[in-house]
């Protein structure tokens, strides 16, 4: 593959080398939710999202051989559609890579795997405060009247 | 199975038998959000809510031996969890038969489900401005502040 | 022209003749914001959306020789297009008509005046809380994340 | 004119003279929005903004010779008034200016405006998300109830 010009992030599935340096990310991106995880549950999702088998799926990065961003996504059935739905669980971009289109390639990567896919719809939740990133997702996607409701 | 009192309803899974009955109920919510959807898509969701291998379930209520109200919902997997989420995708009770705990019997049944399927928590989507549902669902779940991006 | 099956709706531009029947809308329309206009507003409204000269526009819904809803719109410049936008300032449906795909019906064809017109785009604005407008409005329409302030 | 004291901003309308200092604020007005605008949208837009008798009209804010921020608005009638509205599209102030009153006196020039042109009312949108900007704008104006809905 040819490289792509400095500056520039490739995006591709993560690999096994990439555990140590998908790391520091996805701790950021719980720190940004301010949720603690058990060391088990992260072993157990990178290990799903390296695994072409596992429904989980995922997306990294990469710029100068440095990962700077990921993304997890999967398919599931739903009750209006004989397609499946894409769901694009996490998002995260390292804050020292933002407003250099890291996140808008990483959502247009999901959108071509839900293509290929047939899928007939892409969606994600965010938080209604999230200004950063909604000032992003703007321009990607709809914010639909929809919120979230979870069992106590 | 001893009949419940006269007035309160039975969650039970749907069976092949209720299609008639349960035609109008899906109707009735396809209409509450003014959404039309191919018959093709209706039998094929009916058929696999009917299927116990298919990832789509649901349950219905029934009453006097009529269906008064339905919900479907399915498991996926999370990437913050070693247990499936349970999305709760679709609720609806006949509008005459509103304010008797149907909804909340309904909600409750899947909370069953749920704790038997080990599931981390139990989740679904709604209008911000359903105020009908929304005053229900504060008694049983947390509004998180979370909302819906949807792929344009 | 064919008259339309009964029961469909025709939109149209209001005439002068319409006066008496538009009136009742117009003041349902008032009372739902709770709101009074002096009279003479609302004749100068009126005067203005059947003057084919005047930037304010409107159309209205008959039915069976009623008139049974009405929108008004006007276009606008923006900063952000060499087209203009047009604003979608009203929009009522009579109770007693509602359910039947006027409010539908006059929101496409302000499209449809919009297209002809190459506009930009067309946008209104409802109150958070409209819960039977955004019902519809969320199956032509995105909800964005702007909110309206006013001049205290 | 005697000069206002160092460190306080002049507001008046742009000349022909300020294009080179009106780029970088626009062009930061619009990165903020993460929007993309042709070379012609903005050209067109200063010509328009500069010329008195476009329906298009601006403010900037200038402090020791330097351009820190700018507005810009237009007067639309209204079906509810039988005075225009006035609608603020655009405000903008320098981020390294911010927090010295600019955001605010480019808003009150606009109140100015609207009250020499015996305006109904001045109102503007702006993201729900936009924190910073609505600590400014709630001492300045009301929050409505209002949200926007756009064409698909």
């Amino acid at each position: 593959m040819i490289s792509p010009p400095r500056g520039a992030s490739r995006v591709r599935p993560p690999a096994s080398a990439d555990r140590d340096r998908w790391n520091p990310l996805w701790q950021g991106y719980l720190r940004f939710y301010r949720h603690h995880l058990p060391e088990e549950v992260t072993e157990a999702t990178f290990a799903r999202l390296i695994d072409p088998k596992a429904p989980l799926q995922g997306l990294v990065a990469e710029r100068d051989s440095a990962l700077v961003g990921f993304v997890t996504y999967q398919f599931h059935p739903s009750t209006w559609s004989l397609r499946d739905y894409c769901y694009l669980e996490d998002l995260y971009v390292d804050p020292a890579a933002r407003g250099g289109g890291v996140g808008r390639a990483l959502i247009q990567a999901v959108y071509e795997k839900a293509d290929r896919a047939k899928a007939a719809t892409v969606y994600w939740m965010t938080q209604e405060f999230n200004a950063e990133g909604r000032a992003l997702y703007d321009t990607l996607a709809r914010r639909t009247s929809f919120i979230r409701y979870e069992r106590l």
